[in-house]
């Protein structure tokens, strides 16, 4: 089993060596992240310059590989044959929650897409940190890192479904205080961006997409309400993006 | 109604034009487009860095603002009230298909996601000109303009569903071959890219993500079937990628 470790946050943040070391007991592992920070990036593939890929090293010493690709391209330039066969794709740990609408802004989320477009099962590993942490300690990844092993292991012994990527989100607890795992539908996110408007020492207006961080709707069965719950929410979420009602209703447009 | 046209390719792009044009028998336009070309780029929300605004003009002469954000930057900023309040907002005219997996890459699709998350109906316009069009000709976006606005105007007239995104491809070909449109499902594309490994003048090696153009399974009911028989196709997208088959077979995982 040869398991490629990935993230938006680059090669440097603490949830990818939390991960990368979570991984280490079920296979080979081989580190790929891009050399900067990507979060909410969105599904890119870089087709207008040629990348760059870097040996590196993690906190703990062992080697990784960094790119100036977007989180995409780590994915796109080892399966595409930089390293040998990889049979699974983590992606994260993303220190934040990805939830609702979050998944086709998140470059965590969209790297693991990016393995099963490929045809290689992709998992994206995020932890709600912002939840219950204060910005001055350190994010404690001991039980994201957990729940990453466990996940990881059930969809390599269940042979997780082909097409079908993993989103998995964590709440910010210890292992002791987790109250176990739910599947999921995608839920409900609630942005409060609102313009900020300001002007700069030559006069000029600027504009930063400001407001408050969002929320979600908890409705019972959502990411959103797992995590609320404290569980862990495992969402499967799927490639096809159309919307086979509103094709019935289309139906009736008379073209 | 107040229309708000985007794209991804730049504000100078002439599908924009031809999009803006196609749209000012419909209602009052603003145009709101990137300064310079993000195809591939995804569905980015800028929140790093302040953006700027700047008004230019159109090569009709017409106003339109650009700003230095993605391309769903510049759906949030006028939807967030830059501008007075907006109806619908249409992306495009891409100058490529926007077919099968490529929807999440897309910066033409993503940007009417962006809409349909503030709850602002959203379409997504691509010609499929790679198909039959030499790249030593200008690319002729009259038969596009005419598809804009016949949908955008079926769109409004029926009241499009809330939280569906319209992603509507134009076959390259004259009105007068046009055979109809298509409602469709999201196809299958086979992208075939490759490991593109180069030496540079100083001895060290870069990566293109090379390889061929990517094809599509030409199925019945399809995107990439409709295109390939001459149809109009539009597919409802939703914003819910949940897959709830697998959701099913999750449950017997067993956590």
């Amino acid at each position: 089993m040869h398991i490629l470790v990935t993230n938006d946050d680059g090669v440097q943040a603490p949830g990818l060596l939390a991960l990368a070391q979570a991984m280490r007991p079920l296979g080979k592992v081989t580190v790929f992240a891009p050399d900067k920070n990507w979060s909410a990036s969105g599904h890119v593939k870089t087709l207008d310059r040629p990348l760059r890929v870097r040996e590196t090293t993690l906190a703990d010493g062992s080697p990784a590989f960094t790119s100036d690709g977007a989180p995409s391209d780590c994915v796109a330039l080892p399966l595409l044959g930089f390293v040998e066969k990889v049979d699974m794709v983590v992606s994260g740990v993303n220190p934040y929650s990805n939830i609702g609408h979050d998944v086709t802004y998140s470059g965590t989320v969209t790297a693991a897409m990016e393995a099963v477009i490929t045809g290689v099962p992709g998992i994206a590993f995020s932890l709600a940190s912002q939840d219950n942490h204060s910005p001055n300690t350190p994010t404690d990844y001991s039980c994201a890192a957990h729940v990453a092993r466990v996940v990881t292991e059930k969809a390599i012994h269940n042979r997780l479904t082909e097409g079908v990527v993993l989103n998995v989100n964590i709440p910010y607890v210890s292992i002791e205080e987790l109250k176990g795992y739910m599947i999921t539908r995608q839920g409900l996110r609630v942005y409060r961006d609102a313009l900020d408007k300001r002007i700069d020492p030559r006069g000029k207006p600027y504009y930063w997409i400001g407001g408050e961080a969002p929320t979600g709707i908890s409705e019972e069965g959502t990411d959103v309400g797992a995590l609320m719950a404290g569980y862990v929410s495992i969402t499967p979420l799927q490639l096809d993006l159309t919307n086979y009602k509103a094709m019935d209703v289309l139906k009736n447009w008379e073209f």
